[in-house]
């Protein structure tokens, strides 16, 4: 059997609000402390669990619940899953939550204007411009969470911050042995 | 990070041949070994990662890859993987093969007089008198694999007998240490 508990961490929030690389920068981290766990960015998820499908509402719950039970079988194998994922709409989050034993609710925040004025890859101009439907935020809705167990605020926080939040929260949770870095 | 390497044992081969029984048997054996493990069966699949999704050759396959993926992330994982899929058509497999470092392909492998014979679910009768489309073996093919590395006769051996082969295998690859069972 494996040696650590398992858990995920799904990061939900707008496209470009940074969970790519806040996933990265959790990767890294778990990797210095030797720990079991695997990323899972949404543009690769999409690609091998739902090719071709669509940005419906429909769709996207299909594909957040296909994804949501790859962590949850990650997750009872004694892997740290961080899972990167717009999942706009709040009941199915609830549902994975409701499943997946150690379910840790990140919302990676950054305001639309904010979102806007960077647009890294071009899509909110696009999205603006009506050439790309079902782009949420501008023409899909997002459904903040709740009650997310860490709320990140990617405008006015580095993402080492947020990773360290992050991590204190599942050592809090028991999750993850604190952790004191080797002396220099 | 785990201490065992993952693999990915495959179980391909007709309705009814012995697939989830074969696979039952194997965690049994595996749970001996306190080697961690998890048993993916074909229903439990199609029911969480595509849901609604057809018998056609391109639904097949697209169920097919959704399942490798996740074999792909759980054996990478340290996760000794077992999957029962009847997976007919023979090029998604070698594709998975090609993808998934240690795949362990079993041809669970059933006469088809024998199946109908048996017949647990009444599937065959359904199939032969036309009542269910897109059903293998009856009126849709399977490929059975050119190269398997273990083929099993579920007519000829008990699920003991073959889930012995299955793990030898495993040690002789490596993947499994030799295991010697407590003197009584």
């Amino acid at each position: 059997m494996n040696s650590q508990n398992g858990c995920t961490v799904w990061l939900t929030g707008l496209s470009g609000a940074g969970k790519t690389t806040l996933a990265q920068v959790l990767g890294e981290r778990l990797r210095e402390r030797g720990v079991g766990y695997e990323l899972l960015d949404g543009d690769e998820l999409r690609d091998r669990l739902s090719p071709g499908l669509g940005f419906s509402k429909q769709e996207r719950d299909a594909h957040v619940r296909r994804a949501g039970y790859l962590c949850e079988l990650l997750s009872r194998n004694g892997v740290i899953t961080v899972a990167a994922l717009i999942s706009p709409y709040r009941a199915v989050r609830d549902e994975l939550r409701a499943r997946i034993p150690d379910f840790i609710e990140v919302y990676v925040e950054c305001p639309l204007k904010e979102l806007v004025r960077r647009d890294v890859k071009g899509l909110y101009r696009k999205a603006l411009a009506g050439e790309i439907g079902n782009f949420t935020g501008v023409s899909d809705p997002y459904e903040p969470p709740h009650d997310p167990d860490v709320t990140v605020h990617t405008a006015e926080e580095t993402p080492d911050a947020s990773a360290d939040r992050i991590l204190a929260t599942l050592e809090r949770s028991g999750i993850l042995k604190e952790f004191a870095a080797a002396p220099l």
